[in-house]
């Protein structure tokens, strides 16, 4: 697998497709280790769009912590589950509880977003792993809350979600914490960002290149 | 549910967000109907490009066709799970065959890609609907090739896979034939926006203000 590529035709256009991406973005990561660069190579992959070679941060700690929780194949928790079935090669559990019966309820009692109350509910359960975050600002914001007060066992967050609305502001309170993140600048990000960064590590544990 | 939104927090940020999206493309998509309006907001709204003013375009009778097809209940066909799990308020089916196990031996024995195989293999099913393409230009491109062969029935073409390579290609392949679509021009595409556009005809037939 290389780039989510199984066939020829499959890894020939990834193979092409990576250089393509190096000539427009080497500038912006050189001074990234490789499982780093394969990361916001990956983001920018998955968009066509060479603006995150400047946006994407990544936290000094952030792979190897990551990678370790990885190996030891504890929980990937995600805030939607486009993010969670974009995650195809793991070999532990992902989870995503947005879409729950019973935390649909909560939120609406406690008046906060489904995709808050999703990661309190995530705490509940008594997770220990990744975070990743693709859509949802306030998903983000509450884990921030929920790690900073040790309710809820995050070694990393991608933290990434998208919009005009919360989602920048929700990235920097991330990136000034000592939570282990990667994060995207300004509005921008997605599920096909977070789902890149996180397959970019499990592809860098796979191949034992770090 | 307003643009994917159920609580009343996540209805304001949806409202407000809309409302910085219209004052950053509305001369882009001043010509559009309502209906397309929407769609092309939406895509802004879900990867906080407003690059995507400028690059969507609609063919005059998909949004006509795509409703039809949905009015029915015809089946959705995607290329990727990260697609159809997008797909969460239709009443229909909604498909993708890409990781179905005779689809990959297929793709295997033809030196096809899994995404290729896997539109082959909706057209032997007898699939009818509308056809959701994201990710992979060889899906778009075998799905072209089919319809136009009368081997697959597509009532419209959602045609935004995402790449600098052979994606911007497939896309013009696809505005070039008499097929009802939608389509990115250049190299950016994806999930996300494939999923905003699929959506927002779901919420357009809902809301019957087409």
């Amino acid at each position: 697998m290389f780039m989510g590529a199984s066939t020829k035709e499959g890894m020939d256009i990834a193979t092409e497709s990576r250089d393509i991406i190096r000539s427009l973005i080497s500038e912006d990561i050189k001074d990234l280790n490789p499982a780093e660069k394969d990361i916001v190579e990956r983001i920018v992959h998955s968009t066509a769009d060479s603006e995150y070679g400047k946006l994407v941060s990544i936290s000094n700690d952030f792979v190897d912590l990551s990678l370790k929780s990885l190996e030891k194949h504890e929980d990937i928790l995600t805030d939607i589950n486009m993010v969670k079935v974009g995650i195809t090669q793991y070999d532990g559990n992902v989870y995503s509880y947005i879409k729950d019966e019973k935390v649909k309820e909560y939120a609406k009692n406690k008046g906060i977003t489904r995709a808050a109350a999703a990661m309190e509910y995530a705490a509940l359960e008594g997770f220990e792993g990744i975070i990743v975050i693709g859509n949802a600002p306030t998903s983000l914001l509450k884990s921030i809350e929920l790690v900073e007060s040790k309710d809820l066992n995050a070694r990393s967050i991608v933290g990434v979600p998208v919009g005009f609305v919360k989602a920048a502001d929700s990235k920097e309170v991330l990136a000034n914490t000592e939570i282990p993140h990667v994060i995207t600048h300004g509005p921008k990000g997605g599920t096909p960002v977070a789902v890149a960064c996180i397959n970019s590590l499990i592809s860098t544990l796979k191949n034992e290149n770090y």
